[in-house]
């Protein structure tokens, strides 16, 4: 193991927060930012943490992303909502809409929010939690920058698309998850390639379009979707939704305008939220739910979706989180040169 | 290869519309099963044409299932549709529902079908291409009885729980994926089981939980969800919306309820519709998705989903479809019995 810095999570908090704004973002970009980092350390999801501040700061340096982004809400439809990110990171912007998303599905049963012109290099299920938790059942769907080859071929096409789907529990936080069509999401790669580990089978091809275990050669190549064709059709159901129906741009689109700073490629973002108490069961929704689960932790060996996440999260608070050395003095530098 | 019998579309339709009006059907309900059972065909999807037939003759002669149903729609929110199957086969109270969740759609940009109280034993890609040859974007999930494995586990808690995605074309029908959260579809195994002929590895396990290739072995033991956790994650998302959220009924509930004559279980449908034109972006989403369904045909080994079944549909009109000699057999012997 690498050594590391043990940090509470309100020095992690103050250390991202003012990372940021030493660098280009106003309080209001900075504070969301902040909180969808902090939110994935608190559960000990390292790939969407601390680990993607560089790259944060890397695209508020290059000029790429605006620090001082102001999304705007706008309702399209009776049940359709977008937010123009005008050229922020994602977090403030799904903050702009989360509201009135929950507001819309309370009212019309279901409701749907585009957001266009963000950059998102984030983990989807922090938003869908947000939205779950007021009781809603949520999904999410991102795009990203060509990383995934289409089943059948080799090329990078897709992003890594993540989905994320929310249920609201009868008791504590709802039941999140958020998977890449992708075979491995490609921040994981990024660890096994900044660790030197060698990547399981089927995750992707070289440039060459041989299978590869070498996690550099992977992302100089293409990853695969995860489940052969099933996971390629997630993957272009996903280019469809956060690219084309919202107007946000496919994967390719990104890619081929990004300039390669190191943070998130632009692009777009689908969430639908849903009243279970509209569906004509109001009674009966969430104790099917709980059923379920209940069915589910019957079997050994099964878990949750989500629940090494929710009891990371109890821990954090007390126990603090670690983060490798190498990367706290990447960020303490971060802060000298921005200072 | 097994005999075969070829027949014209024209004399399937009259062949399976006679066989249900003689086994209980009134004429609506053996219009719509016929629809849908001959679409199959139309397409080449053996496991979900004619091959049901027995199936729901069972369940009209058991009188599981009504042969007179009369869905009823109602309106539960803005943007919510609900219909009571009435106890009656799906293809019906999907036709009910059709057309006002495509006027819902369209007005409210984004809308909600539940059906409940039906008996599902088809392909989910024939209402979803009802719905996106409309211009209309589309989703639709249904669960079964228990058959599908939680990844970790042995035992059957989900059924194959497919979920289908559509998405209109610039010229031509829609490009529309169906797929179980099965590694293979129900009824792919049953015609492995039906020709004597061995599983590949990874679709499901034995009484006893050991992996098997037998059919016949993992069609009582568990069948196993596609692409490990995340394909599990998928099948428990179905479970949700299509048994909780709808009011229809878990898996678990239809298999410890069903009678086992052969014929599909109860259940219940979600569908969500999606106008493209109320999103924000009404000239660019469609060639946003031209132009992904380009790139990845640019790619050597790559295929559009459901391709097949379009390129099928082109020759069946006039090349006729063919039917294993025993199952044709079957179904005259299914007539005469009732006549």
């Amino acid at each position: 193991m690498s050594e590391t810095v043990t940090l509470s999570l309100e020095d992690c908090d103050a250390l991202v927060f003012e990372t940021l704004l030493q660098n280009g973002c106003d309080q209001a970009n900075a504070r969301a930012v902040t909180d969808t980092i902090v939110a994935a350390e608190r559960d000990r999801c390292a790939s969407h943490g601390v680990f993607r501040l560089p790259g944060y700061v890397a695209s508020l340096r290059s000029g790429k992303v605006k620090g001082d982004a102001r999304p705007r809400i706008s309702q399209t439809a009776p049940s359709v909502l977008r937010v123009d990110g005008d050229g922020g990171f994602a977090p403030l912007a799904l903050a702009v809409g989360r509201e009135p998303l929950i507001e819309r599905a309370r009212d019309q049963g279901i409701a749907a929010l585009s957001l266009v012109d963000i950059y998102h290099f984030a983990a989807l299920w922090v938003e869908v939690e947000a939205v779950a938790r007021e009781g809603l059942a949520a999904f999410a769907w991102t795009a990203a920058a060509p990383m995934v080859a289409p089943a059948g071929g080799v090329k990078p096409l897709f992003g890594t698309n993540p989905m994320s789907f929310g249920w609201p529990r009868a008791d504590g936080p709802p039941m999140v998850f958020d998977q890449a069509s992708a075979a491995m999401a490609r921040g994981d790669i990024m660890i096994h390639a900044r660790n030197g580990t060698p990547l399981p089978e089927g995750v992707g091809v070289d440039p060459g379009g041989a299978p590869s275990n070498d996690p550099d050669a992977v992302l100089a190549g293409a990853q695969l979707p995860f489940g052969g064709y099933k996971g390629s059709a997630i993957a272009m159901m996903v280019e469809l939704l956060a690219g084309a129906l919202t107007g946000g741009g496919l994967s390719k689109e990104a890619g081929d305008r990004d300039i390669n700073d190191g943070g998130p490629p632009s692009g777009g973002e689908l969430m639908i939220a849903i009243d279970p108490n509209k569906f004509g069961d109001p009674d009966g929704w969430r104790a099917r739910g709980e059923s379920l689960f209940a069915e589910m932790l019957k079997q050994e060996g099964v878990r949750l979706p989500g629940d090494g996440r929710l009891k990371n999260r109890l821990e954090t608070p007390t126990d603090g989180i670690e983060i490798p050395v190498a990367l706290f003095d990447q960020i303490r530098a971060l802060r000298e040169i921005a200072g």
